[in-house]
């Protein structure tokens, strides 16, 4: 398992190479939730979500020879802008494994970052491991690795430098990638405070994981969140989130629209669904917030098509 | 007209009261048109928009009399929302005459913020000079206004102390409002740096205006930039278009979707259609910037519920 020092050598490699994202306030989420809340705005993060963290220190790792080669990942969509992205920043040649019914942002993402993008239809696992294994390429997991873990852990080093007295972090879970990082990093700094996960009713992977004890495998993980339908829960993930997060809770794709709206409206960002999974759950009721709670608003990568105008 | 020394005083009086918004920049957008663009992010200003800065200037010029029997406006929306904030924030009573058509969430945004909503379908004008007279109330008009036009100046303070070399002002127009109070600011400190307004081809009021060299009217004006469908351009607001602006131009309204939806994927800012005129000009090659730019993103009440999600 990752370290502190390993958590704390990937925020200093990071440093100056992403955004030190900010912290958002918004009086009104304040009073309709009787909480305090502090949204740390990920959307403004390079390419638009927090992945960035996780697979830019992930390819600073690799090893002069997997450079040159290169690196490929699969993904629904914001893992593929991200290593695109890094992979450039580092100089080294990214291939993205996609489907071909990613949202199109998402593809243009990465193309536009100099990614070779491959889009599958059917098993993308299987094009993944083919494209790999036949050109020489690093695999990296859009989550399920200990670098990309500690990459995402730097979040919980800036959540605590800039909010202190925290008590509870609420982070959006797809295949536990984000979660895993960021309560790594929060319990081994501050143990005392909460670390709880929000993930669709429909792509619950990591709650139906926690509840048999071991990763699951689901059949089909839909959302409005598309962000968050993992089908897998990560084995590396897995064990830090089983240990470390205090909570998970489940939430509708009615709460998940509302939650979007909602927050859009008054911070006036740009979320995609994902990223407004804590506001469903609190919509929901499902969490309680005695004291002072960040909330990971993970990524922007909205489909703007979407936006009847 | 107001002087340099007014706009000072009035940006003192607001300081501290609203938010001092940032400058938001996006290498996409950047590159995409060439240029160095600078956003001025008044989405993120109290109530979504940069009317409040005019409107709580005016509210704190008040006399006790004035202040204690309360003021009205009539207004498409953000006016409205901005005077019921500003009133609340000065104590003095509010009412806002809306037409019945107007986005829910502005109508909803003006209760909110405690002031009396006076739906009416018609004649806006009559029904607010009615109420404004009947109830002995003190009539805002929402631009047509000295004292508005020097609180939103202060914007023009802003622009220039965090753009540096500032070359082009790019400014989105109703009934010239903001862009008097801009242009002022700007002109009266430096007068080099150009000041361009955008306008619907469909809400051309100023545009007019300039052309026959007097304040025109329209007999209809609709636009998806529903915050610059203003049918009127302001009087006090004219004159000073007439001297100080360098250039209005007109763009389409596809160009005004496709931009709010540019400008929300590259910078995940949820503004609205009226904050994204500036780069609906620069989609329809309507502007040439050699230098560093700032355009000002207006403000972010979009009607969430055009997110399909």
């Amino acid at each position: 398992m990752p370290t502190l020092e390993d958590i704390r050598r990937a925020a200093s490699g990071l440093h100056g190479r992403i955004h030190r994202t900010p912290m958002v306030t918004s009086s009104a989420l304040d009073e309709l939730f009787g909480a305090r809340l502090s949204l740390k705005a990920e959307l403004f993060q390079k390419t638009g979500s927090f992945k960035v963290r996780g697979l830019l220190h992930k390819t600073l790792q690799l090893t002069a020879g997997e450079r040159e080669r290169g690196v490929v990942t699969v993904s629904a969509g914001n893992a593929a802008g991200a290593l695109a992205w890094a992979a450039r920043d580092a100089g080294v040649p990214a291939t993205v494994v996609m489907a071909k019914t990613a949202v199109p942002a998402k593809i243009d993402a990465a193309r536009a970052y100099g990614a070779r993008v491959e889009l599958v239809e059917g098993d993308l696992i299987a094009a993944y491991e083919s494209i790999r294994d036949e050109r020489g390429l690093t695999g990296v997991h859009p989550f399920d690795d200990l670098d990309v873990i500690t990459g995402h852990a730097s979040l919980a080093l800036e959540l605590l430098a800039d909010s202190p007295g925290l008590d509870t972090v609420l982070v959006p879970v797809g295949g536990g990638g984000l979660i895993s990082g960021i309560a790594l990093g929060i319990k081994l700094l501050e143990p005392t405070v909460r670390v709880i996960g929000i993930e669709p009713e429909t792509a619950d992977v990591v709650s139906r994981s926690l509840e048999a004890g071991a990763p699951q495998k689901l059949a089909t993980a839909k959302s409005v969140a598309d962000g968050l339908a993992a089908p897998v829960c990560g084995t590396h993930n897995f064990p830090i989130i089983q240990r470390y997060v205090d909570q998970v809770v489940r939430v509708g794709e009615a709460a998940l629209i509302e939650a979007t709206r909602l927050v859009m409206s008054r911070t006036k960002l740009a979320l995609e669904p994902a990223a407004a999974a804590s506001f469903a759950a609190l919509l929901e009721g499902k969490v309680e917030l005695p004291g002072l709670t960040a909330a990971v608003i993970s990524g922007g990568n909205l489909d703007v098509t979407k936006l009847n105008l």
